[in-house]
């Protein structure tokens, strides 16, 4: 399994449930995740998926420039690194934006363990 | 221990190290650490220090604008998040700039285990 491409088809899945049906965001996170967003913190799948959903904007559209990956820890995780522009609706200049996801493979993603 | 002093403090001291004696970086990463800088993949102390030291640009000053951290992985991690700018050497506008490190604290730094 090749590792940039599971990390693109993860940053494409995000950020399109992102801008379609944030609430479904709640479905890529745990009970043991954690979300800093601007300095503030936010843990349980729940709480991101509320978090996210109460943002001051609704409409949106994520460009993605760039994936980045790299394994990490010891139990199958991998960084992800994001950069962007998220374009909202009304307004005419795009923000920048990068964000990191950790992720950690499950079966039957996990080639081993 | 206060996670957020902890990340400030190894912001600090990393982008000082690069901007003063950047072959000093080579003491923060380990035989496992992996380094990703635009897309390139770099494994290892030395090899690392050695990919920073061969950037095409020598004389550099960092400006943090944010750090944001947070726990990562069971054994002591923690992830940390740096925005800012970066003004080269005889150039008139600083570029913009985010990376991601993960922190692992060893003894006598880490309280439990």
């Amino acid at each position: 399994m090749d590792p940039d491409a599971v990390a693109k088809a993860f940053v494409e899945h995000y950020y399109r449930t992102f801008d379609s049906n944030r609430a479904g965001l709640a479905n890529l996170y745990q009970e043991g995740s954690m979300l800093t967003f601007e300095g503030a913190k936010t843990q349980g799948a729940q709480a991101i998926a509320a978090k996210l959903a109460t943002l001051p904007f609704q409409q949106c559209l994520h460009n993605i420039s760039t994936v980045d990956c790299q394994p990490s820890g010891p139990a199958g995780g991998m960084l992800v690194f994001v950069s962007g522009s998220l374009q909202l609706a009304g307004e005419q200049h795009a923000l920048k934006f990068s964000q990191v996801s950790i992720l950690f493979l499950l079966p039957p993603f996990l080639a081993s363990n």
